[in-house]
């Protein structure tokens, strides 16, 4: 049992990472699937949206120079010679003293050049009076006036929001390719842990890391390997060297065991059976984490301790993931400014994550929450938030105004629409 | 033929739906399966978390006042007793000469009343030599610590974040009560519609606006009544009657045929099977939207243009679906501030959703799509986002400094850490 003889720094850590992390591989998904997923293709139009030039008004489908003159004065007459529907197209054409009864959507008859909408014509007996002069084109969706083939429509690595989804479906595709998702597994260590829901003897404790880990890694665009709930792993070196080695996983995130004791195998099986790159580092939590390889597989070594890991995921295994999904990296935490009521104590040559309350007004007072130590669970569901204190810093003073991030994820209102 | 003799205000839509979305049900829910979720039941603890003390560090477990004097110059030595690990418990009692090696998370022996971390601490023959005075307590941590018996953890209506499923697993349970998500069918109209990836005839186009909306739905916590891909319903009333009298739907999505054309039966349908209460409503684009209940389902016409159906079901649907669904209502959307560089022409009267680009700048640039039709899907991929004109403004002249709404849910990026 040996403390840490040196501690990396964060930024040294995410340099490394960053280098390592490219996305790789892509799949095609079906179009119910696409929401958030990231376009490893451009999207390049194959037909032009509309196909057809379509009357954009219900109403009736006339030669544009023959409504000259109209007005609710001089009425102007014309023959209907039949219907055009969305779907069902008029086969005739319209000639100078016709007029196609026609709906938004419905292609244009041939002939036509403007649509009349419905409130300037009055239908009887067969025939439309018209009531008002309308030029050439007016009401009528040309062809290729959403999209155009051979139109570049969005770009890789795009996010697909539900508008994309639906151009995509314009087109006639029904799936798209994007960049696969990261394979993520979970390895959790611990011989006192127990699954929610079973029974727990005397010394032991429910396991919860997993649970924080799925909801991270799902956040985040990861593909979980383990079904839930997840398995805790005894603390033995050929089960956890297994785990390691197993084909399949682009990341392994091993929760507890990341320490120098005794019952560390994590670290000495990474650095036996791959390369353990980082192992401490300078931040409060985590210090205990590592970050390595085996196989193709990036390792981060979470410290059990729920604060640790949540913190350690954040700022490492969290962007690992992101980038391998070729997602933009980024915390979906909402960014906020405001004045500390109490001062915050770091050290020099460490990154703090300090949890911290955050009133709800303009200014914000920002609290740091009393009870902190890394293994309270309950300290980052009471907090709203964090600061951060970088290395170079030994604090903030009370009155300080800081940053801070939020947990929830931003939800803005519009506030009342009129 | 007609048009709307009257179209409501969006604020007074709005107020009406308000009034008539209140979550009803709830749900027990697997903890896999809890991310997002909205608690209908606080969270209330039902045991001590640890339920017993524990060991904060690597090291060995002690009576405080046997270390009395410890130092470098003054090691102490104490006989090793046995071995607390987590999970397995050590069974004997620790006195003012005896030590019980422990790791961290094991359960502190009867007797002991600190820890003293293997760094001040040397191993060899059975004995251990103690180099540091520790205080009663230090480096242990207590049943309780965490989480105590009773405590009210977390308040009904808090979305779960990933901490929080923790927690509840924590406490040893597998799952939750969360609100019921609503209920949503889609009721897509239009005999021109074909699904994509089938075979489209000369005056069809693809349908599209379903993947729109089951995205919308899934973002804002809706259950998607429909398999996808979605089949559209034709233009026949008997057909879309069924559809809006079926049970089972909170939610239901009508779009297009929403107007007031011979072809739009869904408005008639909705006054006679239940009520339409408003019907065209004061905004662009959308203003054919419809709102109205048939049995104990909300049903919203939406347009079938599909600018007007993202707009109609951000303003109204979105919220009635996250208000249903317990949610606080709001867009994931990011809400910046920037100068117009082109003017923005609007109506007294009506309030306006224009489509911009926003530059990526500290201070963004903002500028309307010149191509702007309710028709132009691509005009929603192509922008970044929008501006709202609200209706007591006829628009905003080049320069204003205005309130835009970005597409995109912000992912903030925490910069450099150190």
């Amino acid at each position: 049992m040996k403390g840490f003889s040196e501690r990396a720094l964060v930024s040294d850590v995410l340099n490394w990472l960053r280098q390592r992390t490219v996305s790789t591989g892509s799949e095609e998904v079906v179009a119910a699937e696409l929401l958030g997923r990231i376009l490893e293709d451009a999207v390049v139009a194959g037909i032009d949206v509309p196909s057809f030039d379509r009357s954009a008004m219900d109403g009736y489908a006339v030669q544009a120079e023959s409504t000259d003159g109209a007005s609710l004065y001089n009425p102007l007459s014309f023959l209907i010679t039949g219907q055009a529907l969305p779907g069902t197209p008029h086969s005739g054409s319209v000639d100078a003293n016709t007029a196609v009864r026609i709906m938004t959507g419905a292609p244009v008859p041939d002939g036509a050049t403007c649509v009349v909408p419905a409130e300037h014509a009055t239908e009887s007996d067969g025939q439309v009076e018209i009531t008002q002069a309308v030029p050439i084109g007016r009401h009528i969706g040309k062809r290729g006036e959403d999209v155009v083939q051979g139109q570049r429509l969005l770009n890789a690595g795009r996010q697909l929001r539900p508008q994309d989804i639906a151009l995509i479906g314009s087109l006639g595709l029904d799936r798209a390719t994007v960049v696969r998702r990261p394979r993520v597994r979970l390895l959790i260590t611990g011989d006192e842990l127990v699954i929610p829901g079973q029974t727990k003897a005397a010394g032991q404790i429910f396991e919860s890391n997993s649970l924080m880990l799925a909801g991270l890694v799902q956040r985040d665009g990861g593909e979980l390997e383990n079904p839930l709930p997840c398995e805790p792993v005894s603390d033995q070196r050929v089960v956890i060297a297994e785990m390691l080695t197993r084909p399949g996983a682009d990341i392994i995130l091993v929760s507890g065991g990341s320490s120098v004791g005794t019952e560390d195998h994590a670290p000495t099986l990474v650095s036996e059976l791959g390369q353990l790159v980082f192992h401490g580092v300078a931040m409060r939590p985590s210090s205990p984490s590592g970050i390595g390889q085996v196989g193709d597989a990036l390792v981060f070594l979470l410290p059990g301790n729920p604060v640790s890991c949540l913190c350690a995921y954040d700022i490492f295994a969290g962007e690992a993931i992101m980038r391998l999904g070729g997602r933009p990296a980024g915390w979906p935490y909402g960014r906020i400014q405001g004045v500390l009521d109490e001062r915050i104590v770091s050290d020099i040559g460490r990154l703090d994550y300090c949890r911290v309350s955050i009133t709800d007004s303009a200014d914000p007072s920002i609290s740091p929450l009393a009870i902190s130590g890394a293994s309270i669970l309950s300290s980052t569901t009471r907090a709203d938030g964090f600061v951060l204190v970088p290395a170079d810093l030994e604090g903030y003073a009370a009155g300080t105004r800081v940053e801070a991030w939020r947990y929830d994820t931003p939800n803005n209102h519009p506030g009342e629409l009129k």
